[in-house]
């Protein structure tokens, strides 16, 4: 009944979401801090207004305000350049089906985002999982030359590393390749600098967005491509005609509309960020020095399990994950951002641990 | 850049969804009506809850109250029988890409939901539009044996006609099939029938549902399949591990909740289908016996482009349907079921032109 390439894999594994637990949430870098209240308004609204429409398949209202409040950074920027999404999964989705044949292969900087591997997986073509160093640099081997590699993906700031390539490091890399880079900017707006301007003078640049990490819209589902017109042109056939809906639109709209709120809530989740892993090198981790709302430790006992395990027993839920092979480690904790009250929870349990 | 499908195909193209305008929309059925009070309630509920959080990747909580809901027809479904998504699309594009390999094809009665073609050129397969007799009898080549077919649509009700086929004939159908059966029941609440209990004796048939048009919420995007449970476990691989927001699934939850407000509107919708047929016969019309919540209608003249843009003009919005080479006729005009008085404005605008 199914095709082979379904029936052997795995399917991807999301974090935990428990439900109707009193939990410190620290596992799948939700942001701490609920929306901007406009957020809500505006969602309360549409509501009101009428769900019996179907929603503009479009979401021009999105691509309007996104686009004024990105060209504040990259001029050239119009509401064409903007093709939105149902999360950035969905737009990880559609660039990969628009891009890669079956029989063909995709590309990534490994350890990454899992999901590359399993969008390689249900459209049935390779996954060459290049490995950082373990000092989590790209290996060089991203950009070695192939017939069959159609799409790097490439996570900047990647997850779980919380690195982040300069967008001097990341034009050299789609300089190199012939085929398109996706950068996934999911953490981006935790990060000082991000590559749109790359947009402009590479055709073969996508940068992806999402609300649901710096906006606190984890819940809502939306995310955003921006890449040359001619490119979104092509993209916007793979994607469901309504593929966001009157509510998410509303309330994305909102958000990016309040630059104000995001402003704020980064400036306290980068502070908290710092405390963070202060604390966890006070507690004997190594970590990684994070561009992202997340901090990557290990330990030198390596019982990253049974550190997970027992913190868990405690109600604190933190992001076992696993690359075994790797040369920087076989697994290790991503430790989502929180508010400070939760840090000092997890901290005081990693003392008596 | 682009696989050569996607470069190829012209995109699918949904109906007109003007903004900011004054009309009467007959061109999508949608419904007439909004969406039952506790479906609003439900999502402003959610929306002040916390949308910083990942919706339940599995929706168990419309999972749990549909399977309810619907055993009250089929006594075998509990939730590992449902499969929800972002609308119905977004169920018919995970059953394409689990079943259909490149290279391969589907098949579908038409004319019908042009949708199942657009799905067959992203994935790169073959499709096969097997023509419908002018009474709209499905042909028995749909039936046919073949090498490559992987997936049969069949839409019950079928659009644009409105036509129904009896559980029995679905069933032979299925029978003699040796690849899945998506039976698309987006119109189904409409009808006096469904093929719900087919699942329960045919692993090859899975029954798609959309609260789009009987719980009047287009704008939500959300729709759910049955099928059974080991049916149900592959396809999870394929969707979008997030793929119905948290609004959506409050609103959905309580949508499929409020049956009594379900029958009511269906009730109200069947009653104007009647008045909307009847006034069509008597404006000169031709139409067809529907059994959803719009009406296909031919005039003997077959100046279907003249009519609908007329009727455009004066701010009334059908859909012209082409199917160019059809033995039953060319194009024609679907009228979606609209409130009484937009009835009355349609058939007065009619009786002018």
């Amino acid at each position: 009944m199914f095709r082979e390439a379904i029936e052997q894999m795995s399917g991807y594994v999301p974090g935990e979401q428990p439900r109707g637990m009193k939990l410190v949430k620290l596992n799948t870098n939700e942001n701490p801090y609920p929306p901007s209240p406009k957020v809500v308004a505006a969602i309360q609204a549409a509501a009101e207004e009428g769900l019996q429409r179907y929603p503009d398949p479009s979401a021009s209202a999105f691509r309007n305000r996104a686009a004024e409040v990105l060209s504040a950074h990259n001029a050239e920027i119009t509401p064409d350049w903007i093709l939105c999404g149902n999360g950035s999964d969905d737009i990880l989705t559609i660039a990969t089906r628009a891009f890669v044949d079956q029989g063909r292969a995709v590309r990534y900087p490994w350890p990454t985002y899992s999901l590359y591997k399993t969008l390689a997986e249900i459209q049935g073509v390779r996954h060459e999982a290049v490995p950082c160093e373990p000092d989590w640099s790209v290996g060089f081997e991203l950009t070695a030359p192939s017939d069959d590699v159609r799409l790097v993906y490439l996570a900047n700031p990647n997850s779980p590393s919380g690195t982040l390539l300069e967008p001097g490091e990341v034009a050299a890399i789609a300089d190199t390749l012939d085929c398109p880079l996706l950068v996934d900017e999911a953490y981006v707006d935790f990060a000082e600098t991000n590559c749109l301007d790359l947009v402009r003078t590479n055709e073969r640049v996508l940068v992806s967005r999402t609300l649901s990490k710096s906006y606190g819209l984890a819940g809502l589902r939306f995310g955003y491509l921006v890449a040359q017109p001619h490119v979104i042109e092509q993209l916007a056939k793979v994607k469901d005609s309504y593929n966001c809906d009157t509510l998410s639109i509303a309330g994305a709209t909102a958000a990016i509309d309040d630059q104000a709120w995001l402003a704020d809530n980064v400036t306290k989740v980068v502070a908290e960020r710092q405390r963070l892993d202060a604390g966890l090198l006070a507690a004997g981790f190594d970590t990684v020095d994070s561009r992202a709302n997340f901090v990557w430790a290990t330990h030198p006992t390596g019982q990253h399990e049974a550190i997970y395990q027992n913190l868990k027993a405690e109600g604190v839920l933190v992001r076992l994950i696993r690359h075994p092979g790797w040369s920087g480690g076989d697994d290790g904790l991503r430790v989502s951002v929180g508010t400070p009250a939760q840090t000092d929870t997890l901290l005081a349990l990693l003392a008596t641990l």
